[in-house]
This record gives C-alpha cells, structure tokens and sequence, in this order.
C-alpha cells in the first residue's frame, strides 16, 4: 500500500512567516506551494522549490484568489475570463520560479475559498480546468472527489487525484461537515493517526453518522500552518509508516 | 537593410485602459508586454499575447517592480535574491498565459525605473542577468548599449540586443539626456523619423553638441501610450519603409 | 423643487485616468470620491477633493472592496470585523485627505458590488452601518430605498438618504432591473432627461411593467465614467434647470 | 526623572502575526502603529488601537512606504506629491480606525526606510512634515535628533520630540552605526539595559569611539518584533524603574 501525504507550504510572504516548512518538508511527500496570489513572494516560493527539490518532495502550485489580506479565504465572484487568466498567471510564476532551481510543478490544487466555490460552482470549476488544460493537458488536479471541478476534469479528459482529509469529520455522502459546524475538525492524534492509517490501507472513512464511506485517495492532505502541525505530521507519518504504508508523491 | 520596432504595450490593469494597443500592434514588431508588477493583469496580458500572435508580433517580457500605484517608474532598493525572484516570477507568469494562446515570449527588456536603474547600478543589474540565465540562457535581453545590463550580460555569455530611442535627445557619449534636462524628449513628427531613418539605415544618431554617435541599434523603440502614440508610430513605420528599411522582429 | 446630483468620481489609480473628472465637477453637485480600496489613489483623492472645495461640490465617501484588479465590482465575502475595519479605514483615509484642502466629507455610499451586496446581505449591510455609525452618527448613507442598507441604518437612527438612477430600468417593487437583463440600461438622452425631470419634480418612475413607482429621491445618480458621460450629465443638468429643478448638495 | 518607552507594534497582517503585541503593550508607553502600507490591516489596527485605549498606551502613526512584500524597508523614489498623498491617507486611516475605538492618534513617527531616508533627504523630508502639518499643526513628530526630518519640521513651527535607541551603536556625531557594519546592533540585556537608564537620567551615550554624545531623548524606542523582544523589553522597563525613572507618555 502506498499513498501520499499533502500540505500547504510556502505561504510566507516578505517579512512574515507563516508555518515551519523546514520541518514539514520532511515529513510530507507533496507540497503544494502558494504562488503568490493569498500567500507566497517570490524569494519563498524560490526557498519552497529549492527545499522539495533537495528533499524530493513533489510541487505543486497551490492558486488561489488575489486576496493578501484575507489569504484567499473569502469567497470572490470572478468572470470565467478573470479566473481563466489568473490561474495561468500563477501557474506560469510558479514554474518559473521552479524551474530556475531545477524544480518542476507537477500537479495542481486550488487554495482557501477557490478551493470550496470549486466544489460546488460549476462555472469557477470549468475555468480552473480550462486555465490548467490550456497551460499543460497532461497536468494533474488535486481534489475532492465529488466536486465540481474533478467531474469536470474528467469530462474534459483532464487527469485528476483525489485528496482525503485525516482530520475532518465526513457526511455520509463524502463531503466535508461545514468548518461552521461543531466537530467539524478533528483536534486529537489518535484518531487522526488511525482515519490516516485506514484511509491510506482500505480507502475509507467513518462519516459523522457511522456510515463507513468510501473515498480511495491517492493522497492525504494534513495541514503545514496550525500550531502543532509538525507534530501532527509527524505522528500521521509515524503511523502510515508503522501499518506498512509506503509513502510516495502521488504525480 | 532592417529593423525592429518595439514599444511597450498591454499595460491596462483591470477597468483602466492605457494606450490604444489594438492599433499599436498593428504598427510594431515587437511588443514589451507588462507582467503584472507595474501594470497588466492577467487578462490583458491574455489579450496583449493573442493580438502578438495573430499578427506576428514578437513579445518580450516587460519586467518592472511590484509598484502599480507607481506604475514601476519609481526607483526602488531590493536585494539581489527579492530582484532575481520578481524578475523570474514574472517571466514565468508571462511565459504561462503566453502559452495558453500559441504565443511564446521572446525577449526580456526592464520597465522604467528598472531599466534606468540597470544602466548603473551593477547589484540590480547582475540579479536580472542571473534571472534571465536561469529562466532560459538563451533568452535575449533588450537594452541600452553601455549599460551595466547588458555589460553583464555579455560577460556571462547572455544573448543580447541593442536599441535605440527615436525620440530621445542623445549625449556624445551615447547616453540619454536626462528626462530632467529641457529639449530631453522630441516631439516633432518630422525630425523623429528622420532620426528613425538614420538610425536604421547608418546606425547612428546626432548628439545634442552635434556629435554622430554610432549606436547600432537592433531594435528602435517608439512610445506606445503616450498622446498621439499612434500617429507618431504610423509615421515612423511609414519614413522607414519609404527609406526602403526592413521591420522585422530582432528575436 | 430641489434634488442633487451624484456621480463617482476620483476613479483614476497612479498613471491610469478613468472618467473626465474635470468636467464631471462642473456638472454635479456631490461627487462619490473612490478612497483607494477599488480605486483613487491618495494624489488622485487630493486632486477630486480641491476640485470639489473649488466648486462647491459635496464629497462623499464611496466605499468598497479591496479588489482593484476587479475595480470592486467583484462581491467578496467579508466577516462583520474585516468589513468594519475596512470601512472606518477609507472614511478615515479620505477625511484626511479632505481635511488637508480644507473639504470635508459629508456622506457616505458604497460602491459596485458592496453596493449591491448591501440591497440584501443582512451582515454586510450591519457592518456598514456600525462603521459609519461608529465614525460619526451623524455622518449621511446615501442609498437604495429598500435596501437593507438604508433599513438598518434608519433602525440605528442613522441619517440616511435617498437615490434614484436616472438611466436604470425599475421592476415594479422599486428595484433595479438587473444588468444581465436586456433593458436594464438606458441610453438614450431623451428619455434619461424625461426620467431625470419626473424623479425630480414628482419623485416617481415609470417601471418596465408601466407602473408608476413612488422613489422620493433626494438624489440623482448619473455616470461618471462612461463613454458619453460628460455630455449625457450635462443634458441631464440642463433638462432639470429648464424644469425649474434647483441643483443642491443633499447633504 | 520621566521617560517614554516606544515600539512598533501593530505590525501583523492578515492571517500572518508578527510580534507578541499583546505583551509589548503591557511594558511600552507609546506604540508606533502600522497604517496598512508596509504593515497593518484594518482589523489589526482596530485591535492595536483597542489595546493601546485599554492600557492608556499613547497611539503614534506609523507610516510608511505603500510597500507591504519589502515591509516598507526598501527605500523608495517618490514625488513630494505622492508622498504627501500617503502621509495623509495613512494619518486619517488610523485616525478613523483609533476614533471608533475612543483613541486618538498623538505623534507621527516614519517607518522603516521612510524613517532613514528622512534623516538625509531634503524633499521627502518636506513632504512628510508638509502632510503632517497640514493634517494638524499640533501633532507631534517623533524622530531622530539632527534628522532633516526634525530640522525641517521645526524651521516649520512644527512641534518635534527625539528618540533614541536603546540597541544601537552611535557614532561621536550622534547618528546611528549604519547597520551593514559590525557592531551596530547591540545584543546583549546588561549594556543595552545600561544605556537605557543612562540615556533616561542624563540624556547621554555613548559612542563607539568612547566619546559621550548628548542625545537628551524624549523617548527610548525598543524592538517589538524581534525573538526576545518581550523580555528585553521588560528588562529594560525593570531597570528604569529601578533607577527611579517614570515611564509616561511624551505626547
């Protein structure tokens, strides 16, 4: 069994520092790295792909809204051509930047609010599939199964990878339990260790109500940027690694 | 004989409008397309690259400082590793959306305060020649001869190109007067393309004390967005082309 | 009878010009000057501030979105603090300014999509509210009537008043037509005028359906910035002089 | 024996924090508070602002160079007009974010390289005393003694009062060691906790030649965002104390 384990790093941005990528790099296998849009100026993303390249952690450009001062967290609308457009935009900085360090952007995930609206919004989820098939058709999304924007990407035989969350409660269905929600985050190590362990070892998750659901991810996202994140990480780790787990980029 | 023919161009951002580009594109053979950090969004860059290629403009990347309220005319301290990052962000953005619609970006040329700056100071100089390198070492930069940038190009074995400005008052020792000093633009039609002819077909232009300066231009550099823009092109293109002169791209 | 005349003014950023600011002053007699978040930058608010002392224009603060790349006519979600904050900064940044040339600014309205959003969104409306209000109780909101805006202001106790658009199609309830429907816009200078002297002189209009709707304005909204613009406010102006109609600052 | 402590705080943005404001607003007297242009969202102005009120903390503007990815430390060309235009806007920002909290804003204090390049350069000196004097001829301006900055705004009439830095080494002109050169930032608890009380009591430091300077402080400004800034703070604080001198606000 393999899978992979996923986090947002690189999401300084001039003289403020967010998260501890150096330790996180360690422990995860893909990162998905802001490209300057929520989070991100050029000299970390430069230090992000210099360290996954060192590391042989897998990037990938994490878009997001233009929005500094809400880190791309609050839903925008946007015209199909304005997102189109930004998207490429960030896409192309970032493969710039990598490739300067001998770097590659090997997949692609939207950020904070894009990611959500993409869920459900059919017309932001068919720019982000136009913008990254245009810039690379062989370039893979990273997702939550059942949104908008991996149904989309299928229809438009655009390869995609699905995402789990270790420390997010599930719907029956397979959607997330809304942040808004009490329990919609989980905050203990054991249990978190023992979804990571069992969504990586038989593809499934316990929803809110019992109904065990089905997500087969090919990779894990845990979170780079809350207190205790590298402990978390490293435990996740620990555990996949202990059940037998390998862990390797999934692009 | 032949020449290039370069002006800056795609330098709206969002709802303001600078310059009438869909003419201008017409009258050029080699558009300096902002990136983002001085001007041009992503969707006017879009623009700027599908007019490039429908009518086989060459586009070059129009790199400034992050200073949209300064429109990157506003000289600005960095260090070596924020200017070499800026510079490959913006390569890379332009390059993505270029991508998206056929086009490829050809040529590097600084913006404003960047590019007067890069005449002296060797720091800012030496950050954009090493962004060029290691973006692509056979990316050609545009640029004043007897500048500290393209000194440092040729020394690092950088490909460059040299142009000249038709309507800029020179010094004998082929500098431009400076924009402070009285009679530093000219504005006549018929003097301008004179010297525009001139510097095409003898590669030489009359300094202010009456010197002949030998400047040898690869490329002629008109003004794109400025009163009457369009007009002055048409002229220059038209007193070139009478004098039997080639316009084709340097790149 | 009596009625004022607004536009959005101030709209230009840095070396980008939007509207004919010069001859608008001349036209209106309350100016919405942008404060910096989706337009206006600090020289450009100097600038719309003097011309307004200088004529006798009233200022008012026209609020919105940090989003210039979108102009602020893109809606974003905000919490209750983010919107709060925000606002008091503009009116604060403006005031300043203001104060500097010895205006001052005597009302406030919200513009594009924070206006919009303000019709319906209960939370935004509230944090408009609390920040003008915690500026100055006594500080004006010009609006929509119906609008949540104006409803919880006028629950505060906070002066509100009214507007009414002179080239805007109205659905019987006394909302606009929205502008992804055919008709929502007028263009024509007749029946603008007509609409301009009826608000004016009997309060109402004729709504898409022939219903007389009762809108009491106190003012008129004309557009500032569009192509026309100067000559469409000056056909208006004349229309309502001949009618009798006095020209006077609401606030 | 009275002495002002002050520092920058009010410095996060965003999702991003920098520096433990909440315990530096316990030890410090005046609290130099970041405008949104190198540093400092509205809603963190709201909470330095409420802190600053709560704990009778005198609130100084901290205005800076529209320049949030170099932090405002970048030196910066700009005209008197634009720098006059940002002073401004940055004074009545804070100014309406401090009044809906019941604070008011005391003395203006430059940031960053703002602050160094007021210290030699006429024209942007002039435009920051112009714009404060215009904004309110009776607000103070904290600075460096023997700073274009001071010199101008007293041949102004202007109301100025010095600061002096508790960590920096001085040269026998009592200007600060430029930091590029070794030594020039002092580290240690027990000299700088010297100083400190030496400066307080006799108005005098010494410089790295041995000579003793007259600097006759106002106010002794300490870090608030460097790692032990809060106990080099309390250090200092102690020690003043200690040796009898009153912290209390100059403003």
């Amino acid at each position: 069994m393999r899978v992979d384990l996923n986090a947002d790093l690189g999401e300084s941005f001039g003289s403020w520092t967010m998260g501890d990528d150096a330790a996180m790099f360690e422990l995860i296998t893909s990162a998905n790295v802001a490209c300057g849009f929520h989070a991100g100026d050029p000299v970390t993303m430069l230090d992000s792909c210099r360290a996954a390249y060192e590391l042989d952690v897998t990037v990938g450009a994490h878009v997001g809204y233009r929005d500094l001062a809400g880190f791309g967290r609050r839903s925008l609308d946007m015209s199909f051509d304005e997102l189109f457009g930004d998207v490429l935009y960030q896409l192309g900085a970032l493969d710039g930047v990598a490739h300067a360090v001998g770097a590659t952007v090997d997949y692609v995930k939207p950020h904070g609010a894009l990611y959500n609206r993409a869920f459900h919004d059919a017309e932001q989820a068919s720019a982000l599939v136009a913008a990254i098939h245009a810039y690379d058709p062989g370039l893979p999304i990273l997702g939550l199964p059942g949104s908008e924007l991996l149904k989309q990407a299928q229809d438009a035989g655009h390869p995609v990878f699905r995402e789990a969350f270790v420390d997010r409660a599930y719907l029956p269905d397979g959607t997330l339990v809304p942040r808004s929600q009490e329990g919609a985050v989980l905050h203990d190590v054991v249990p978190i260790v023992e979804r990571a362990v069992r969504l990586a070892l038989k593809g499934e998750v316990v929803a809110v109500d019992g109904t065990v659901v089905r997500v087969d991810p090919d990779s894990l996202c845990i979170h780079g940027d809350t207190p205790g994140a590298v402990e978390m990480a490293a435990a996740v780790r620990a555990g996949l690694e202990e059940a037998g787990v390998e862990l390797t980029p999934f692009a």
